[in-house]
Parts: structure tokens; C-alpha cells; sequence
């Protein structure tokens, strides 16, 4: 398979874009993806998307997004995966183009959720998780994370407050992200009185919802003849699934397909995590973070809020996260924060991250998971300098 | 890239099917694949389906479905392009096996059509259509259909008794295939005379809808090393778009991204349309036979009413279409019917098609459409004797 290169990035502010459609955000961060790797034309289209149908009452958006910019004629399909939607889409557009099957592919991750009525959201999505077994059940989002999180607090001992540096750490590297919703530092006081929504996660374990986009320009890495400066490859991609339901899974606290997809990640890489300089992991919830450093290697089982509290997440940590703000403070317009995270991992190896920059990032991985931890896919970039 | 097979088909009865839901449906045609495969396991699962989120409030469908198989851990991802998202399933899963990246996949389409009320349906439809330009302005899927056949008739000059062959021989066809949803001959009397939905469109130009699921089992050609009897491997497959309204293409009656996709899948399989032994295309509406058939090349435009008078889409003509029913008779389920034409080519080619058999069939092509020819995939598939 031919080695893929990420060529151009684009993203617009997340934000409530009431002057702004679906097609208009995702445009926007396809031509800029476009521009920023001095391209005009694209063989294919990759559209990473979960609540277009329920929420804009459009299906198909994928053609409706290479119209919008000019570009039919081209191949163009919409992937799916719940909030991992935006991952999902990457990884077909990388085996198309590692495939040899098409010589370029932008993936624009794209989701507007704030035209709705704030109960058509949550209800929409309350459709990742099983509608037989959890949904109808009166299981929202939030409900199901917080028992996850209940859960981790009985289990492992540690008190609500110790999650606090999770929620911290992303407000504080958001402020340095113009294109993040949220623009404002938190301290643990605030964090410990936020206001409760479902218990133990408060507003400030929670992401906020938004509209945006995020896009990328994939091409062969060979095609780059003469690579001037510095390109990001993507050394590793892998994906998988668990049970959709929570209460199937012999240990809830065990994100097993993050475990899976992230083995798979670093053999394909020849990396383990001690190698990763960066991750852009899926903060959801704050439990959410916890769960994923365990589950990918980067400390023992029911330890990650130690490594939160010790600063070992911070930018100048064992292993910086949310760098961006994560989904916490950055938002999660759910579609498209897989390819948010692509693209500021990019950021990051290209260094320019300005004010958020991680010293010498080399290798960064991202982890983007649809459902309760039912697909989760794990991508694994490099920086390379010629 | 490595070439892909065939290796397992299933399929349900295209129907309302009260006592079954998305999961078990898909399941059900999934299992019925791997047991006509005998194998247990796949690695990947492609799920071709436009509505799970409108109609069964069910988002992430592939993993909630590959859970259901009991394959967690496997890789699994939902592929939408409104009613062409079955090809468009199976064209990801293809690259994904060509390229080496997976061994296996399943690709499922599947859909749930008839538990929720006709208008919700109705409306769930219309999002394939652009929903500022379209849907809004009170345009239903049928209500664009009739617009096209309206122009047909108007621009080539023949009448609407003219199309009555397309519907003829899709039930004619169907009442040898066991899946089909119905099962009655039709005259050209009743043809005539059937209850007008969209002026010129009348019931019997177009297709029912329906519940069902079709799968298929894809591997490397390779493996197969020691190849027992008869396999069906596929030859061409091409995608591409066209403008998502109708309103902004040049000639309303050109299925441009037919075209491309067909010359494309030519291209690659090294074919022309003289070798096509039959041709499963996407009759939604009649008027649709004949576009797709003037696009790919099996007549001149305009006259592809005339193939049809003369008999040269019947089991026995030039160019037999919708061997097994089409969506006319098999029905439409909408994301599951890429699927469908899939498993059907490859009974022909198997010599499974029973009564609907078309004699020494070699070489057979299908043609799936999302929107009003906004996206058009296109796969040749060939039979292989050891």
C-alpha cells in the first residue's frame, strides 16, 4: 500500500453559525484545505457527518458538498460512525488513496447542531447508542457517561474533584486555539461548583455541542517528488468495534476497542506509546480522557487521573492531551471532530501551533470514538523534514 | 490492488416485515452470506443504509449490527448515498480488500421503510433531494421523477403507453425470484390505466419500497487457491457525481454521472457495452430505465423506449435489465438496494437465477442511483470457471 501524506488543512471557528449551512461550513474548510495545499481539484470526497439527515433534513451530503464546490464529476460518499464519524471518513479516504485507486481525497468532517431545538439534538444524539436497550430506556448521552463515571469513582477510589485537571488542561490550551468555541480559563473552584447535569458530570466534565468543519487533503506521500520543508504522514490507522451497549461489556471501565484499535495503530507505526509526543484523544466527558490514556498504554488501569493531577497531560507533560482544547473547550460538532483532530495534530507537527505548540512534536495520535466507546479509531501521524 | 471475489451471497424477502427490526434484518442476510461463504468470521462491515437515524432512530448502525453478529472487534463502518448508498457500501469495502488492508467484508445494505407513517417516509425520502432548493419548494422524489418524465415525453416526442415494457418485464421477471416483494404479471392495460401519482407518473411507473437486507462476503481473489467451481469476481467499479438538483444541469435528461461511472467501470474491466450480458439497473421509476440505459451506452438517447418495444430488455433480448424484479418488482429498499442487484448479478453468474436465468451470462453490470442522479455507481462483475 502506498504511504499517504496529509497535503492541506482547513477548519472554520466552532461556533453557533446561524449565517451558516452545512454545505457553506463544509465548503469553507474544503477550500481552505484546498488552498493550503495549492490545489483546485480533487478526485474524491469523503464526508465524515452524523445528524445531517435528523437535524438539516438532508441525506446524500456528500454530492450536495462536491456541487457546492464545483466539483461534480468527482466521487463523493458520506461515512458514518456516531461521533466518530470524522475518523471514519479519514480511514476510507486513506485506503482509497493507499488502495491506488484515486491520487487525492479531501475529507471534510461537517456537523450543525445549534439551528435545532435543544431536545431534537440530545434526542438525535441518543441515536448512537442502542435504541432497543439503552435510548428507549431513557439513557441520553450524559446519562450513560455518568454512570461510566459513577462507576470509575467506586471502583478505582478516587474522589469527582480529581478530575478536574482533565477540564482545566483543555480550557487552558483552547485559549490559544482561535478556531475554539470556548475562550476561557476554568479553575478547579469552578470546576468543583459547576452546575450538576447528570450525576457526578457537571457542565464542566461536559463538551459543548457546535457548528463546524474541518477538512483535509490526503495524496500519495510518493507524489510529493519534491517535498519542500516539513509534511505529515500518517504512519498508522486502524478501527474497531465493542458492544454498543454499556452493559454488555464485561468491564464498562475497559475501552476494549480503543485497547484494539490502538495496538493496531502502533504495530502498523513500529511505535508504543512512549513514542507518542502528543495525543488528541476524545474528551466527550472528562471520564472519557481517563478511560483512554488507560486503555492505550499510557498508564495502569484506574491511574489516569494521577497522571492528571501530577501535570503529565499538560503541554509540558509525559503526554500532552487536548492540546487544542480538545472537545472539551475546542467543541464537539461530532462529525467533524475526528478530522478537528487531524488537523490539529497536523498543526502540531508542522509546528505551527503557535502558543499551544508541544516542544519538538515528532509523532502525534489521534482517537476519535462513536458511541459509549462502541467504535473507536486511532490514527498515528508523523512529522517528516527533508 | 489485488482482485476481489464474490464468495458468499444472502438476502431477505424484500416486504413489511412487522416482526423483524434493522439488526435483524441486517443480520439475517449477513449470516445467510457467511454460511453460502462458509466462513464465521469477517474482519471488516460495510453497512449500506440511508434512513436507520429518520425512521428507526438508530445512528452508528454498523457497529450496532456487527455486534449483533457477535463480531465485536471486527472493523465496522455505516456508507450513506441516499439510495445508491448500498453500491456505495460496496465500493468501500472493495477498496478496502483491494488495497490489503482487510481480507474480508461484509457489506450489508439494509433498510426499515415501512413501521413509520407514509408521510414521515415521504419526507425521510426527500432529504436525498437538496433540501433549500427542492424538498423545500414541495418537491417529493416522485414529483422530480415526473418532471424528467414529463421533459422525456415532451423532448423526444413519445407517449407515456411507450414505457409500459419497463414495467412489464420487471414483474414478468419477478415472479421467478422467491425475494421479490411482489409477485403479479401486469399488462399493458393495467398499465395504462394505473392510479396517477405525479403526472405522468402513475403507480405502476413506480417502484414500492419495502423492508429488507442483502449482503455479500468479499475476499482477494488470491485466496481463493484453490478455487472449486464457479466465482463471480468483480471487474469495474466506478463512482461519481452529477449537480444534487436537477434544475442546474444542462440537459435534465442526461445522467451524466451514469455515464462517467459506466465509461470508468469499462475502462477498468476492459469491456464495452456489447459485452454486457444483462444490466441491473436502478428503475426506480421507468423513466429511469431508459436515462441509465441512453447514459451507459446500450442505445441512443431518446430511444431507449424503442429497446424496450422491441423486447431487447426481456430475459431473451440484447440487453435483459432488472433480471430478477428491479426495484419495480423486487423492490426498493433504499440503502439495501445496491445490494440486492449485487446478489442478483451474482446468482445469474453463478447459474443460481433459477427461471429467471439469462442464458451463458458472463459478464453482468449494475447500476445503483442516490438522488435524481446526483450520485451513480457502477460495478461489472464477471464469472470465473476453474
Amino acid at each position: 500500500m502506498r504511504k499517504v501524506a496529509i497535503l492541506g488543512i482547513g477548519q472554520t471557528t466552532v461556533d453557533e453559525h446561524w449565517d451558516k449551512s452545512l454545505k457553506e461550513l463544509a465548503g469553507e474548510a474544503g477550500l481552505l484545505a484546498l488552498a493550503d495545499a495549492n490545489r483546485e481539484y480533487v478526485q474524491s470526497i469523503f464526508i465524515g457527518n452524523m445528524l445531517s439527515g435528523a437535524l438539516s433534513k438532508q441525506d446524500n451530503i456528500s454530492t450536495l458538498i462536491s456541487d457546492w464546490l464545483d466539483l461534480q464529476g468527482s466521487e463523493s460518499v458520506k461515512v458514518e460512525a456516531a461521533c466518530g464519524s470524522g475518523a471514519a471518513a479519514l480511514r476510507n479516504g486513506l485506503i482509497a488513496i493507499a488502495s491506488g485507486e484515486v491520487d487525492s481525497a479531501l475529507v471534510i468532517g461537517v456537523e450543525k447542531m445549534t439551528e435545532s431545538l435543544p431536545v431534537e439534538t440530545t434526542e438525535a444524539l441518543a441515536t448512537a447508542a442502542d435504541a432497543d436497550y439503552e435510548a428507549t430506556q431513557g439513557l441520553s448521552f450524559v446519562a450513560l457517561n455518568a454512570l461510566i463515571m459513577q462507576r470509575y469513582l467506586y471502583t478505582y477510589g478516587w474522589k469527582h474533584t480529581d478530575f478536574a485537571q482533565f477540564s482545566i488542561n483543555a480550557h487552558s490550551n483552547a485559549l490559544h486555539n482561535p478556531f475554539a468555541r470556548l475562550h476561557m480559563a476554568i479553575t478547579e473552584e469552578e470546576y468543583i461548583h459547576a452546575r450538576m447535569i447528570a450525576a457526578p458530570i457537571n457542565l464542566l466534565d461536559a463538551s459543548p455541542i457546535g457548528d463546524g468543519a474541518a477538512a483535509v487533503l490526503l495524496v500519495p506521500a510518493e507524489s510529493l517528488k519534491h517535498p519542500s520543508g516539513t509534511y505529515v504522514t500518517i504512519l498508522g490507522s486502524a478501527s474497531s468495534t465493542d458492544t454498543i451497549s454499556v452493559h454488555n461489556r464485561n468491564d464498562p471501565l475497559w475501552l476494549r476497542a480503543a485497547e484494539i484499535s490502538a495496538k493496531k495503530a502502533y504495530h502498523q507505526a513500529g511505535v508504543n506509546p512512549d513514542d507518542i509526543d502528543f495525543f488528541e484523544l476524545h474528551d466527550a466527558f472528562s471520564v472519557m480522557s481517563a478511560l483512554s490514556l488507560e486503555a492505550c498504554g499510557f498508564t495502569e488501569k484506574g491511574q489516569a487521573p494521577r497522571l492528571a493531577i501530577e501535570g503529565e497531560i499538560r503541554p509540558s507533560g509525559k503526554i500532552p492531551i487536548t492540546t487544542r482544547g480538545g472537545l472539551k473547550a475546542r467543541g464537539h460538532p461530532v462529525g467533524a471532530t475526528g478530522i478537528y483532530q487531524i488537523v490539529e495534530a497536523t498543526q502540531q507537527l508542522r509546528g505551527e501551533a503557535g502558543l499551544s505548540q508541544i516542544s519538538d512534536a515528532k509523532i502525534g495520535m489521534t482517537q476519535n470514538i462513536g458511541g459509549s466507546g462502541a467504535t473507536i479509531i486511532t490514527h498515528i501521524l508523523q512529522k517528516n523534514t527533508v
